[in-house]
Parts: C-alpha cells; sequence; structure tokens
C-alpha cells in the first residue's frame, strides 16, 4: 500500500497538457488558458472621471470660486477643447478628463447656474480622476496561462480587449464501468443487481471540471470485455475504469488491461474509502481504475481524477484544499489508513463545525449527497473528541 | 436609498419560478429538480455483502469452526441455494447474501482448501452486511424539489433508478449592456471608448448558476435604443441592464424603460460600490438595472442577480453565505452605506485571513479578478483592526 499523497504524486507525473484551442470569450469560462492574456489596451485608455460633475483646474477649485463651463463631456463623447483658467467642463463617470483640467468638482459640492459652476468645496489636484491604465497597462499580463478562467476573469479578458482566448482543448475522458451487477439507471435490474450510478456521476464530475465525459456501455466482469473497452476508448486522453480492482476471484479488470499492454504503476493506497485503486497505461494512455462503491469513487475522484483532470488541462493541479473545522462528535484513533469520512457541515456563527455520519458505509450515496464535507484523519491519527480542530475537504456543487 | 436586504427582499417578492422539462440524468448537472426524487428501488435492494468473503450462519462462525463452501455468488449472480448447517457459500463485495446465511466472514480471517474453509476469528450476525434499503427504501424521498443537483445528487438519483429527471428549465435572461462609450471587446475604440466588460462577465455568471443568456447589442445612451431593446428582450425572464442608471443628465435607462410602461420598484440602494440600482418591471418582464462600472455590476450580480436566477430557477433563494475571516490590515469607520470590498484571501494554517486591496475602485477589474473575497461591511462599522473578525463573502470560479 501508497500513501494518498505518493499516489498523487505518481498519478500526476506522467500527464501532459492537451493541445490548444481558440474560443470565443463567451465560451471561455471555466476554461484553462493556454497563452497568457496580454491587455490590449490600457485601463482606463485616459484619465476618466469616477463621478458626475465638472472637470476643473484644482489650483483655481477653491471654495467659493466661480467658474465658466464652456462645454460638456459625456462618457464616449470627449471634449475636443481644453479648459483654460477660469473654466469647467460639465463631466460624467468614465468620460475623459480634457486638457486642462487636474481635477473633477464633483456635482454634489457645485451650484450650477446661466452656464456657471460655484465651488462649494475645494478640490485638491487628481481628484476623483481614474489615471489612464490605473487597473492596467497596454502590453502587462493580466492573465496568466495555466489559470483556470472564472466569471470575473471573463471580465477582466473582454477589459483587455479579446474576443478570443487560447485555451486548452477539453481534456477527453473515457469513462468504463465494470460489473455484472450493474445495470443503467431507469432499466430492469438483473437478479442481484443495482442501479449503475458511477457512469453518470462520474460523467458530470468530469464535465464540471471543464472535462469532456465519453461514456462507454457499461460492461460485465470478462476480462476479454474490459480488453474491447480499452480499444473502444482510444484517443481517449485517459480512461477512468471503476469496479474490478479489488482482490476477488472475480476482479477482471487487471487481467483484461494486461492483453491490451497495460504497465501497472501501482492498484493499493492506504486510505479509506478507496483502498484498490489502479493507475498506469495502456499503451500512451493513461488508466485509472477506481473502486466500484460509489462513495468510494467519488472520494477517489475527488483526490486522483480532479488533479488529473486539471494537469491535463494545462493547469497547476493542487492538491484538495484542505481547511479545518470544529469537530461535532467523538472520533477513535485511527488505523493506518487516511480516512475520509463523510460529515455534516455547519456554521456556528463562528467557524464551520465538521460532524461525522453515523453510518460510514462506502455503498451509501444518499449520505454522501447530504455531506457537506470530508473529515480527513491522518494514518494512526488519535481519538479525536468533540470541539477538536479537523482537517475537511468541503462537498459542494461540484 | 434602501438597505441591501430590503432591496433583495423585494426583487424575489414578486420572481415566480420557470417551468419544468425532462432532461437527461447527463444533462442535470447543476439543474434544479422541479420534482422530489422518490426512489424507485432500494438501496441495496437486498442483503448484500460489504467484503469479499463467506456467507455463514453467524451462530456456527465460531473460531476454529470448519465450515464446507458448497457454492459461489459473484456480485450479480446470486448463489440460488440456501446456506445449510455448515455450509457456507463464496461471496463477494455488493453479491447477495443468500438465504440462511446472517454474516459474511471476511477472507482476511479465514483458511480455504479442498472446498472446505476454516474459521480463524468469530464473526457476529449481520456482521459485514449492508441491509437491504440500508441507504435508502423505495418510495423514499431522496432528493427534494428545489435542491441544485450536485455531482453527487447525480450519482444518487442514478442509484434511485432515475434516467431523466423533471428540472426546471434554464432560466432566459437578456443582457442589455448601455453607453456611448462601449465597444465589443476586440473591436475599435471609440474616441474616449472602452471594451464593454459587462456582457461577456454577466453572460458567463448566468450561465455559470444555471440560466441561459442572450446578449443584445450593446446600445448608446438614446432612450429610443432603450425602449427598442427593451422590445426586443420580450420573452425573456428577466432583462439584465447596466449603465445609465445613475443621476447624471446622460442617464437614459429610466426615460427608455418609461416609454414601454415600466414601473419603478426602486433605484437607489445604500451600498458600495454599486449605489444606482434600478428595478421594477416591464410589463411582465422584470428588469434589473445595474450599475455601468464593472466591478459594482459584479458585486450586485452577486447579492441580487444570484438570488434572481435561484428564484426563477426553483431553489430557494437564500442570502449570499456570509463567512467570517481574520482581518488583515485596518480599516477605517465605515459610512452609512454597507460596504462590499474587494480583498485577498489567504489561509494561515488555522483560519482565512482577509487583507482589503489598498485600491477599491469600481471600475478595476484587475483587482477584482485576482481577489479572494469581498469584505462587507456593515453601515456605520466602527474601525477595524488587524486581527479583528470579519463578514466575508468569497470569489469563487463562478
Amino acid at each position: 500500500m501508497i500513501s494518498v499523497e505518493a499516489a498523487r504524486a505518481r498519478i500526476l507525473a506522467g500527464l501532459v497538457p492537451v493541445a490548444a484551442e481558440s474560443v470565443a470569450l463567451s465560451a471561455a469560462h471555466g476554461r484553462v488558458l493556454a497563452a497568457p492574456v496580454l491587455a490590449r489596451l490600457s485601463a482606463p485608455p485616459a484619465n476618466v472621471s469616477a463621478m458626475d460633475g465638472y472637470a476643473v483646474r484644482a489650483a483655481e477649485a477653491r471654495a467659493g470660486a466661480d467658474l465658466r463651463v464652456t462645454g460638456e463631456a459625456p462618457a464616449g463623447r470627449p471634449f475636443t477643447g481644453v479648459v483654460g483658467p477660469g473654466e469647467a467642463v460639465r463631466i460624467f463617470t468614465g468620460s475623459v478628463v480634457p486638457p486642462g483640467a487636474d481635477a473633477v468638482l464633483i456635482q454634489e459640492n457645485a451650484t450650477a447656474a446661466g452656464g456657471r459652476v460655484r465651488v462649494n468645496e475645494a478640490v485638491a489636484a487628481g481628484r476623483y480622476i481614474r489615471r489612464a491604465g490605473q487597473d492596467f497597462q497596454a502590453g502587462e499580463e493580466v492573465l496568466a496561462a495555466g489559470r483556470r478562467l472564472s466569471v470575473r476573469d471573463i471580465g477582466l479578458a473582454a477589459a483587455a480587449g479579446y474576443p478570443w482566448l487560447s485555451v486548452r482543448r477539453r481534456p477527453r475522458l473515457a469513462i468504463l464501468c465494470t460489473g455484472d451487477e450493474i445495470a443503467l439507471p431507469g432499466e430492469p435490474l438483473p437478479p442481484g443487481g443495482i442501479a449503475n450510478a458511477n457512469g453518470a456521476m462520474l460523467a458530470a464530475f468530469i464535465a464540471a471540471r471543464g472535462g469532456e465525459p465519453l461514456l462507454l456501455p457499461a460492461i460485465p466482469d470478462e476480462a476479454a470485455a474490459v480488453a474491447q473497452a480499452v480499444e473502444a476508448a482510444r484517443g481517449a486522453d485517459m480512461l477512468v475504469i471503476t469496479g474490478g480492482a479489488s482482490v476477488g476471484a472475480h476482479d477482471v479488470v487487471q487481467e483484461g488491461l494486461g492483453r491490451r499492454g497495460f504497465s501497472l504503476a501501482f492498484w493499493k493506497i492506504a486510505m479509506r474509502p478507496g483502498k484498490p485503486l489502479i493507475f498506469g497505461r495502456a499503451g500512451e494512455m493513461p488508466v485509472l481504475g477506481l473502486p466500484g462503491n460509489p462513495v468510494s469513487a467519488y472520494v477517489c475522484a475527488r483526490l486522483f481524477l480532479e488533479g488529473a483532470l486539471a494537469a491535463l488541462s494545462g493547469s497547476p493541479p493542487a492538491p484538495p484544499r484542505v481547511e479545518t473545522a470544529i469537530l461535532g462528535a467523538a472520533l477513535k484513533a485511527n488505523d493506518e489508513r487516511e480516512d475520509y469520512l463523510r460529515a455534516g457541515l455547519a456554521w456556528d456563527g463562528q467557524g464551520w463545525v465538521a460532524t461525522p455520519l453515523p453510518l460510514q458505509d462506502s455503498a451509501m450515496l444518499r449520505g454522501l449527497a447530504g455531506a457537506g464535507a470530508l473529515i480527513r484523519r491522518a494514518p494512526r491519527a488519535a481519538a479525536a473528541a468533540p470541539g477538536d480542530r479537523v482537517e475537511i475537504l468541503r462537498l459542494d456543487e461540484r
């Protein structure tokens, strides 16, 4: 058995980012930049007003001063003249500050009448002006290669003048669910059968992380069927298999993979749920074998598949984000396997309280679906009492 | 000026969920259930083994007992006989426990040879058996109407036997960006112009929350153009407008809306960034007017549009989740407006530290894109020192 960390490192070591493609900005949310975004323009492009008011010369704009309004400059229609001595120009949020002016008198501090404006409160030079390039300068890197684009990043790339972005194409991940007992959801169950939760769940998991899932038809526990499915998956950036990776006599995945020249990297990890895990390559194609129990499959997907998807997408594969929370119920000492307990998560006004579910069975999807976090326990962790700090991984919509 | 809370309540009060549609399970991630999911089968459907081993009669399975192995039951191929006295059946994870047996002797505690198995450690009744219906019973509600489906929920719905789900259709939100100064990203800028960040950003924002954005062509600051665009948006579940909602002479959105029988609910909120906000209806269609500055637009979208999208989707519109963090830099006392400061967010090993960015200009998208949280400050909040607890809203990929 190897540690979770060692397993993750070995999975990630051999993964190479997929190629880039150009996508419209509107389709780029959640995608990973293949090249840095260098601003094509400065923001703001010129000195602009941050408020509605009057462009003035600060040296003159003392309280009580009376200025002649020589024109106006709505946003997008700059004033073409110069603000000379004794003059002011009506200006609005986002308007270019005309030459000659060096401050904005906000309208709340001004009294306008008959083509003139009176200064009710003195203005300092530079006040209420957004300097050209204050947010970014043309040519500056505003977004780095490898960044997964947030909604805010989309806004930033737009502001930097980009209608298209160069992003990694979506990694294509084939999903193969194995087991004599599994049936497609909604199909009649075979004797002793269950509805296959892993296929749809992993497809959603992969799509939610920017991948393109290819759900292969589920197959029975037969090495020949496994070998055939590996052929069907050729061209995928990774093959994800569920089930059949354990030590039972009916575990045929490894045998089937073996027929396709599979080189095994490892297959047992010191963790719970999810000890049986396969990683290796069938020819060039990386193959990740997850446990068949859906809770184990999900937890292993969080720990290993998420990072693999990031690496294939050209995004730095950080380990799952671990935070701490207050333990809500006692925990016994842990054995030699790293443990991931499904837990409720509640905000008590000051911090998050994580309370392990009473039943931790790795086939119980309902508990997993209702959980808010996984409590992570190190191998050989000592017993813990309510109120102790524990490490958690949050469970979210993804 | 009304409070953020009052504004949110008034926006949400009049919103009605859109109609339902049937979608394939594989397309249901992130969608909102229109009807509860009642399990179509029990999970597990029968008593099944949680481990590889032997189905035994616990009363006989004392240490040292020697049992006759009368058959095997791979997962999905149940043993058709009964486990009689002195007998055991080879069994695997997920196999149905045959009649007569009431416990599983795990193979780690067994020695098998010549058609017999020796018990090395006594087994208690019920041990390593997943009872039928332990996760859920047929007919039970496993997912409630109004729930936004997570990846784990997709797995649960699959396990409950659902190939299709009844979800709310995606609310269609038209986006209208106004301003003489804005140009589509990548297009030549007009004099004094800027690239329009709001359109692409809000489209991504809406899509990331399960909505269907319809990005209308941007329009100049002309009431007639606004009135025309409102017509173009008819049939949308909401119209979102950016810009033109302020108090300047060139704010024509309200005038244009007025020509389409707009009834205004309110238009000023005691918050920063984002004071000028419009909400009302043009005929039946709800209209939300966001500030034109992209940072203000994003913050107001988080506070008001997110809830509106939830309400339109039939999901209970909870207020944005507020947590607390440790303040990383001093803050002055706040004025009468609720403040949302862009802040860096860093985990210091024990908790999150939120440090406000030095420049809080509401046109600075780069700062927003790089921020990890918004620090929320109540109106009239007292000055705060580093180390104090502050309220935050996390900023994530969405």
